[in-house]
């Protein structure tokens, strides 16, 4: 049985996101309906992308992945559905679907033009309801991604902002911040590799932290620790608090992995 | 297969909601619960009766809507069940279903007396728990509505404050604010009717929008935008931004429509 | 049918519920997963253990509940399995299972120790994914609790603090405060016993409310009142707005209640 899973910057406060499973319960009745999250930053595609790209390898093969991070909406911006090996990712044509497709194995992509699968009348402005969460169904319940519209040969993309490695030295920067207040760099934990873990410091913000360690519990309560977090990504963490709040930093801000 | 939806103020903070999830889960095994919304604003009965109006045409014929906004529970007001041709709503007689009821075909209003339905002992302050889930519990797996208690002749209502029409000129107001910040107003797009869409000048705050666009994509970033909405009303938009903190302002902030 | 419930201090804004979700549909598909709450304070484990402990009863016999509160994480503390009459918990052993295993009937405590059951390879700072999602499927679809690690004698357990009785007056604290802002104490409705509800006055941060009442409405909009909670607690609540922004209080605050 499929699944369908939702990830927006709609939040949880208003209908929007109900609306969308009332269409989906509608059309496809009985498929589960999960979601990623809502919490993406209004408007923020890049946030979305990187929440899709490190959810999707969780879910059961043949899902359905709805993204609608969508501040195009109503613009010529297209409805997309990109087929991969993994299953259908269904979104805005802004790249919000890029960041998962680039770890999937993609097949196809479709552009969404066969209206008889939206919700008419159409408005111009909450495309989950009427394009997105309806053709979701459709994918659920069988349709084959051809037959949604026509095979185009790209799609936009976004990119996280690229490590530059300077000998030993990794220059990198906070892409997103969890609601404990943990920094997430663009560092990957397997970049470390020519330094012993514990012979790395991590600079931000002023500081210099001692290590990359594999838990918080490395250090005392309230402590600024560096850690390789579940997404396998160097994060800056402070145990039992907010390492945002204590450095007063967010996404953008540079953090530097170098001998310690 | 039936489902039931919840809309209420309980937010999800507190286990207020999954509590009633676990009655539901309980007496309804297998049937799908979907949250229409938890984030009306306390004990604004208003807001929750416009939630519950412009999400239940979305979901499948059938479904019990449970609504719960309830400020005067354990008084004297009466639980209601209301059925439809359409579904049963579900919850307090303040109003809450009055504007769902009001786009449906009513069949019967069930005062909800028959406490062996009802989760025992009953609290005075949790009718959710107590009285509505259990109640929704019982339609979704086949009971009557009139089982549940006496049929009765009215119901309380609230009402949307109305549009004052002046020749072409229309004076309404904000009566929703979402997440984004967009301010939606009581003005009905179908009532631009004599003037086009594009002659329009919309009021608000000391500023004056020209005309009412499709979709945010008609302006700048940034910039005020008058838009018809998902629910089909007129609609003030910052694109990329929030209107309401533009603006300064919120609920019951006058809007008027005329030549612009 | 089996269901899981979680309750964490994950929060819904980023995607950590949303794969934890994955995971399970997954590993066992088509169990329905039911939220009790993400709204946990931060790392607060006293507040998981108290809501856990009231949301247990709700749910069908059989359920499995899972609640990740876990300051923790990657340290030496242990994940468990606590096997009762009425279904598994499952959680880390810092004391978030205990309330609820205290009012239920404990058959058997696992330290889970079969990493086969994990999602692998395994960080050490998303055991909600990587352990306790996967074991939380393990179960519902027929797993026995035995299977997943050797049988241990202890778990640790947080306490609520203790009120103290005093002849007539007993004295207690605010241990939780709602959305809404009700504070609610832990003095048990069923210890107020030796003098009628009508005669008692609750003193809290220098007020003195006259009277236990059945529900809010024994009261004028805005007025504090004492009332006896879906908990079977004495709660302190204003009517229609927030007693702890009225009083300036929160979790700890002294309350007694004495012959008014």
């Amino acid at each position: 049985m499929s699944v369908i899973t939702l990830t927006t910057d709609f939040g949880l406060t208003d209908p929007f996101v109900g609306i969308m499973k009332g269409v989906i319960a509608s059309r496809a009745p009985g498929v589960a309906v999960i979601d990623v999250s809502h919490g993406v930053p209004a408007q923020d595609v890049l946030a979305g992308a990187l929440v899709l790209r490190h959810a999707v390898p969780y879910f059961p093969a043949g899902s359905v992945h709805v993204a609608v991070v969508d501040p195009g909406v109503g613009t010529e911006r297209r409805p997309l559905c990109v087929e991969t090996t993994a299953g259908a990712l269904v979104g805005p044509d802004n790249g919000v679907l890029s960041l998962a497709a680039s770890v999937l194995d993609v097949q196809r992509i479709v552009h969404l033009t066969e209206e008889r699968f939206f919700v008419s009348p159409r408005s111009r402005t909450f495309h989950g309801r009427d394009v997105f969460a309806p053709v979701a169904a459709a994918l659920a319940t069988g349709t084959p991604p051809s037959a949604l519209g026509e095979t185009v040969a790209e799609m936009e993309h976004v990119s996280i902002p690229a490590v530059r490695r300077d000998g030993e030295r990794l220059s990198g920067a906070v892409i997103y911040v969890d609601r404990f207040g943990n920094l997430v760099t663009n560092v990957d934990a397997t970049a470390l590799a020519p330094l012993p873990a514990d012979a790395v410091g991590v600079r931000i913000a002023g500081r210099v932290l001692a290590g990359v360690h594999p838990s918080y519990g490395a250090v005392e309560r309230g402590m600024l620790v560096a850690v390789v977090n579940s997404w396998g990504l160097v994060e800056i963490a402070a145990r039992d608090g907010s390492a945002a709040a204590q450095l007063a930093v967010g996404t953008g801000t540079a953090v530097v992995v170098e001998r310690g």
